[in-house]
């Protein structure tokens, strides 16, 4: 047995409350090596003579990725707290592990095991329930829709006359986002994550200048209020975008800052390393990036503290807004996002907050902090899959568990899962134009568990590579469109809707291919008496695919194309890029 | 490689600010199996044309346990933010490691790197500066010592006349506290530790009555004022216990649930399963064990929180007390503690916060609850060779290890390391009465890093089995006091205050001995300029120890008995139980 391997620590992804009844414990072996693993569990009080009274479960084996074996049970425990061990047989040895190491057999002292003290409410991880029934539509603003020439920044372009550089404007607004909710209803979305809409400088507004007012291009807190209003009165929910990283150069602190040097009463709001100020070639203040006009907010100043949290305050109290993506939410302190969540929460319990955080955030989804995370990982995995083409069906499988058992499920359920954003070549671009590519990407995204979020365009087979070439102007002449592409997304959303299985509501397995030259992905979700196979043929082949048995017993249906399949057939046939969702 | 053996995980133990411009990265390998081990980081913003700019850095191993090497090293990001991997070497093969995997050279996308996104003061764990270079010594106070007659509870039997029960009572109070100080001082310890002195029905008080009120058989706030004052002005810091897990059975609030079932205004402040209230056999309301005299407090319910959230405070303001340890701190909830830490801190950052857990404690330790916690697994460690006798000193060694990297070094310097209290055997006893095994335990206790405890009476070679064995009134007749043994204690708490390298300021690694028949335990101390060397004999048999070469080249002398070593000594012959210091 390969002992090394072992990976067990209790609390994160590996002992979790998943509500206030019941616990997950998994463990990580090596690949293939164990046969069996039982969770070992008992109350840490509870003895009957001079016995501790004991309880065995077995463990499934719930995913593989390149190196790892991920083992899953779910326990109840009467007086919510245990002590649990492992014991893990690979057909050879049977070992138990507990927080004091290996032993050859079962030991008795509660002492040796590995703990989960006491099942507390409070420190449950929950998100709010909506956002696993949400089909986010991310809105660059500046580019959406201009529904008011009235506001139109100085120098405003004809709407798509040029290519987007990082300084022109093509004048869109609120105003736009509002005339245009109908097309959004009937893709069939029901969240919009907008990028900044507070005063700033840029055609971005990551540079905020004023974080209690809505830039004037796109219109005022009028405007906001009716959008929201009639995003609401449609089931849409909306998510604004919290720069509490940076401000903008033109930020007035700042500005007093760069005048009085020294003497600023907001010296502190900021990271000054030494006074004068010097912003070439690079600043000497901290930043974002190296970045001068994006001076780091300094939020451990009390003052700081109270104007970001006000700031979160307000815009959920006043306009009653369902959610805060949280940009560049790794660098600034956790102790800030405690408050944070503490703050806006006590407003809107059922408030979303998602943090801006490209690798693994474990350290922010504890329950005191967010509620999710950008799944930029999931998008690495299907750009190296059907993009950069570096890795096989086996491979992709492998490190969508890896991501998948990173987190503890319920997390999983809201995390926003994304192919492609305004920081992020458009996803038709990456696949060099290919649509077929991209329709089975969405086929993936929109029967995965998570949150997705469709970046606006890309329904529409909109391309463009890295900023500022992924913000170009939405098109809205139907005949420049993809339509074929939209309704296909639209068909997708529509059956995520239609059967919860499709969504968070079904357990996710994948069927693991055993060799490298197998052209398939595949994945079972199921929840009580129901199933679904989704399977998908990544490749230019045409490639067989064998389903698993209990798939072979009742007639199946393809709810992509609405067709009935062959009776008794033990195996499809896929062409190339051809998907599968089965019923 | 052993690929699937190797652990990193950022934050926590493996990842870490241990000031506001240092971090440590850690890294587990297969024992035995990496020769090499390089840090490959950089600022992940800092490109020079195309190209990421890396650096190297060399890790060291500064460990192992039975399974496992623990490598680390120290770096200070100009710009507090990294990315990071580990470029590892088995002799055979060089693999690159990041947070996207193994891959077979360095690889030049940050984005496939661990990390470490921020260094936020705020978010660095800091426990105060005191609490390194104190000496701890723990207090029951009903069996401490009796300055107070009038106090006495009924029924108080004459000091020392009967063996402790759970019910019996000796008189034992605060006034008598007062008047030993000079023992105290004459020991050389710097903090004390009481059990609790609230108001409470049994004699060890753990079933509080009421948080607001010391217990009348331990003296009056007056009492408790004076005897604050005492220490404070002797240089001796006062922790006492909070008991907020569980109430007594009759604080008022459970009393009136009782009386009043349903209708009580206080049933909310408890965890009942339902009407009316069952005690026996199994009490139908959560409670500490099965106790039903301890129900478990509600610490959800705003009240109780904001009850015990004043009691925190009010002790620490009003009487100015330097430490709370926390009862049962496992089994309250997080968000509860991380209310705690804010509320106590805001009167009295330099307030010593120590939670009771028995078990690895990692996500109480994360800066926003816990400054340590009693370190239970040493004390394991240390009974398992010594008393039970089932460890070679090269396992213990590696237990060691294993307790040393479950935390970030500067927790390891505060941890409560303890030989025994209230809640175990005695360590004499736990030794069969062996007082050479006692004195080269707390041989080790005094010159390991941490903050060490000693139990009242320990000093003195007091015996007693597990509670209510262990509860002895303290002996206080010198005839009866093993003198011997005080002396040793006494004199190992002074080579600890004159040589800071003995105590926190010291990097302790230890010399492993290869094989399982080496009878000695040894570990180096160093700081810059300055070095020490702790070997002991645990064993009944002769033993020779070879210095390592740092230590041949200039004369040494035995802390311990103040003896000059024979020049060019190169290996040193120990007697049963002996211990050397080196210096």
């Amino acid at each position: 047995m390969f002992r090394e391997s072992i990976y067990h620590r209790p609390k994160d992804n590996y002992a979790y409350a998943c509500t206030n009844d019941r616990l997950h414990i998994r463990i990580r072996t090596k690949k293939n090596d164990i046969v069996q693993v039982k969770l070992v569990y008992g109350d840490p009080y509870e003895w009957i003579h001079e016995n501790w009274v004991q309880h065995e479960k077995d463990m499934f084996k719930r995913g593989s990725d390149d190196l790892f074996d991920y083992w899953q049970v779910e326990i109840s425990p009467p007086y919510r707290r245990i002590r649990y061990g492992f014991l893990l047989d690979d057909g050879t040895d049977r070992l138990f592990f507990g927080e004091k190491g290996f032993f050859d057999k079962i030991i008795d002292d509660p002492a040796s095991y590995f703990c989960f003290p006491f099942l507390n409410p409070a420190d449950v991880f929950r998100a709010p329930e909506w956002v696993k029934n949400t089909v986010w539509y991310q809105i660059f603003p500046e580019r959406f829709a201009n529904g008011n020439r009235d506001n139109d920044p100085e120098n405003t372009l004809p709407w798509g006359s040029q290519e987007p550089s990082p300084d022109n404007f093509f004048g869109g607004d609120l105003e736009g986002v509002i005339q245009k909710l109908n097309y959004l209803q009937e893709l069939g979305v029901n969240g919009i994550y907008f990028t900044p809409i507070f005063k700033a400088f840029s055609n971005h507004k990551y540079d905020t200048i004023d974080y209690m007012e809505i830039d004037p291009q796109f219109g005022d807190k009028d405007t906001l209020h009716r959008l929201i209003e009639a995003c609401h009165e449609r089931g849409i929910r909306v998510m604004l975008d919290a720069v509490f990283n940076h401000s903008g150069y033109y930020f007035q602190p700042f500005q007093d800052v760069l005048k009085n040097g020294e003497q600023s009463r907001y010296k502190d709001w900021f990271h000054i390393r030494e006074f004068p100020l010097r912003l070439q070639p690079k600043p000497n203040y901290d930043t974002f990036a190296f970045v001068h006009t994006m001076p780091k907010l300094n939020t451990e100043n009390p003052e700081v503290k109270e104007y970001l949290l006000e700031v979160g305050r307000y815009w959920v109290r006043e306009f009653d807004i369902d959610g805060w993506r949280l940009d560049v939410a790794n660098e600034v302190d956790h102790a800030f996002w405690r408050e944070f969540r503490k703050a806006v929460k006590s407003i809107k319990p059922e408030l979303y907050i998602l943090g801006e955080i490209w690798h693994d955030s474990m350290p922010w989804l504890r329950g005191d902090q967010f509620d999710a995370v950008m799944n930029y990982p999931f998008t690495t995995n299907i750009l190296n899959l059907y993009a950069r083409g570096n890795l096989t069906p086996k491979q992709f499988v492998e490190q969508m568990n890896t991501i998948l058992f990173m987190y503890p499920d319920q997390i999983n359920q809201v995390l926003f899962n994304l192919v492609g954003s305004h920081d992020t070549p458009r996803i038709l671009s990456e696949c060099n134009g290919d649509v077929r590519k991209v329709k089975q990407i969405f086929t993936f995204l929109l029967t995965f568990i998570g949150t997705p979020c469709i970046y606006y365009g890309d329904e529409i087979g909109m391309t463009g590579r890295e900023d500022p070439g992924c913000r170009k102007c939405m098109e809205w002449n139907r005949d420049q469109q993809n339509r074929d592409l939209f309704h296909h997304i639209q068909h997708l959303i529509a059956l995520r809707n239609n059967y919860p299985l499709l969504g968070n509501e079904g357990e996710l397995t994948f069927i693991q291919p055993a060799h490298d030259d197998e052209n398939w992905i595949a994945f079972v979700k199921k929840r009580e008496g129901d199933q679904a196979l989704v399977v998908l043929n990544p490749s230019d082949h045409v490639t067989d695919f064998q389903l698993p048995d209990e798939f072979c017993t009742s007639p199946l249906t393809n709810l992509i194309t609405g067709k009935q399949m062959r009776h008794h057939n033990t195996k499809i046939r896929l062409n190339p890029f051809e998907s599968f969702i089965l019923k």
